[in-house]
């Protein structure tokens, strides 16, 4: 049989120093377990707008329908601040999600004891924290036509367009029950129904998929403006939350600063099996292109290394393997081990990025 | 000349309740600081849609147009949660802000000391806390057109249309401008331009206006989803926040949250100078209207008073008069006097609506 195979596009900022350290992994994998992936490399955002005159090739977009798995680093940088909107680099990654239609995505929000300290909300609120939210991807005030600015007399307008269709949420929605029986059976939807008819026909969309099919999960509903509270006051309160791609960028965003761990966050975005039964597939760290420590050897691969866990777990069927892989992790970082973002007020000698690298290697 | 005048819209659930303590303040003030109000009440929310199978009366809308200033309590309840759409509670609050084209919604994120220890965060991070959110109100997804619930083919589609004109966004970016002078000079501006072409629009808007009028004010950007972040990472690195309607509303919420003092955070609503000078104005508390407390004088009706100062300060040009009954809220916190919500684990003895009314009286 073919080796798996795997797409990697690094990106710019510290995404090519994060995404170093998992090659080796996916070396080791090859090496070790008997698990050789075969890996083709690419650009993606802002190297891609400098090399190609646009953030994501045609040629690139085609390679990443036909692998296995994307591994994707991180994307922009201001550098790209003042490209044209058509051009940004954020426009590169957005057409991977949308032409691949990843429609979920899966962002944990989970609290590693060691890092409890970190987290600007006090120990109690956060420690032992293991939330999933699942944000929709691929549609949405993202993606809706008629989008654009034009001018209407004497002045320019900007429209966007919230448009969901009963199936684009359907679908979000059986992945965030199916995921929910995996973990503690509860799901939390969230939209403002209460303001918008697009949340109108969501939150109607969810209460008929689970009657139908999930009425063994527990489902809520929750406004978003209260869902934000909530994840401030009390985040230990959900499992699941399954909500549309502009409320999940903000809410897994915040879900994320929360647990003190943002460093170490991966996501998965998932969507329909191809042929060889695969979802499609694309895989980043939840962090951005951190400009602010490019190129200093500081970037912590962790949450790099994370995401190529969570595709072992997702489109390799290797659950074992990434429990493997994240055991690594915990041990690492139960042993003391600490790039420069997870030391706390009181200091203490950071290791590179390279270093925690060489960590995990060695208690895989 | 004619005395100001005031229109009472309590509302749902606890919204009674804490309005009654701010009839007896704005009572007290006509008493005792010769400042006499003219009071109007009306019905808006569920009960609203109650009496009139609508959630606000024409002739309410009507007075509302007329008044110097509206106080509002809560809207919506349980009650009338499968309403259809059209007669929500919350439409009646979204028609006033509509109508009256209150389009700069003001929401302080202050943390009272004596509070701190309530938020979920960490002392030091909140303690002193003092922000501003500026949120649009009049537009944005909130009421673009195309909007609803339409079959295509053979599946629903929600639609709702994110919509901003160039002087919609000048005016609330002017109002932060505004603010900010007189506050700590800094504004900083939250959108998705990386996503969306509203979000470029508004941008550029804000930077427009900024270099033409505000060039004294420390003018930022941040993408909302970083702000959400930043928000729960270190929020005292704000001082005013302008936003849209979409995301001000996600924004400002767990903001508030943040601080640890929810029933205490009023808000403000303002509009265009009517002929008296006076804006149109909507002043109301930030939280919502509590069913699961309610009828039990459990509500703290903190929020709905310094709601009644900011009208002081915005509407009737008595800063010094909302600073005394500011001052006296402090004052009775600073003296131990709790409402249930109040109290931490610890516990203690709460006292009740109406006995927090009679000390906050007492203080002034
Ligand atoms: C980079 C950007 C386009 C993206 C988004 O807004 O979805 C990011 O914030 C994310 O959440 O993955
Ligand atoms: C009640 C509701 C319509 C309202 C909103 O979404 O604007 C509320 O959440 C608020 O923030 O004032």
């Amino acid at each position: 049989m073919a080796n798996p195979t795997l797409l990697i596009l690094a990106g710019d900022g510290i995404g090519p120093e994060v995404m170093a350290e998992v090659k080796r992994i996916i070396t080791w994998y090859g090496d070790k377990r008997d698990m050789p992936f075969d890996v083709t490399e690419d650009l993606v955002g802002g190297c891609a707008y400098d090399k190609h005159g646009t953030p994501l090739h045609d040629d690139t977009m085609a390679k990443a329908q036909e692998v296995d798995a994307v591994l994707l680093g991180a994307v922009g940088g201001p550098a790209y601040d003042d490209l044209d909107f058509s051009v940004k680099p954020e426009r590169g990654l957005l057409r991977l999600r949308k032409e691949m239609d990843l429609f979920s995505n899966l962002r944990p929000a989970q609290c590693f004891d060691a890092l409890a300290d970190f987290s600007s909300l006090k120990r109690e609120i956060v420690a032992g924290l293991d939330i999933m939210i699942v944000r929709e991807l691929t549609s949405g005030v993202y993606f809706g036509e008629p989008r654009g600015i034009h001018t209407e007399g004497n002045e320019r307008v900007g429209v966007n367009t919230q448009r969901y269709t009963e199936s684009e949420i359907a679908r979000v929605a059986r992945s965030a029950f199916e995921l929910a029986r995996r973990r503690n059976n509860r799901v939390c939807s969230m939209e403002k129904a209460n303001v918008m008819e697009s949340g109108v026909l969501w939150r109607q969309v969810v209460t008929e998929v689970h009657a139908k099919d999930y009425a063994d999960v527990e489902l809520s509903h929750m406004y978003a403006d209260n869902g934000a509270m909530q994840l401030v006051r009390n985040p230990k309160q959900f499992d699941v939350i399954v909500t549309d791609n502009l409320f999940g960028d903000l809410l897994s965003d915040a879900a994320a600063m929360l647990t003190g761990s943002l460093g170490m966050l991966p996501s998965a975005s998932l969507g329909l099996p191809m042929a060889n039964g695969r979802p499609k597939a694309l895989y980043e760290p939840v962090h951005g292109s951190a400009p602010d420590i490019t190129g200093q050897g500081k970037a912590n691969p962790i949450a790099c290394i994370l995401s190529f866990a969570m595709a072992l777990r997702y489109s390799f069927d290797a659950g074992s393997e990434a429990d493997r892989l994240e055991a690594a992790v915990e041990k690492v970082l139960a042993d003391g081990a600490r790039t420069a973002d997870l030391l706390g007020p009181e200091g203490g000698s950071p290791i590179s990025t390279t270093q925690m690298g060489d960590a995990i290697l060695a208690a895989l």
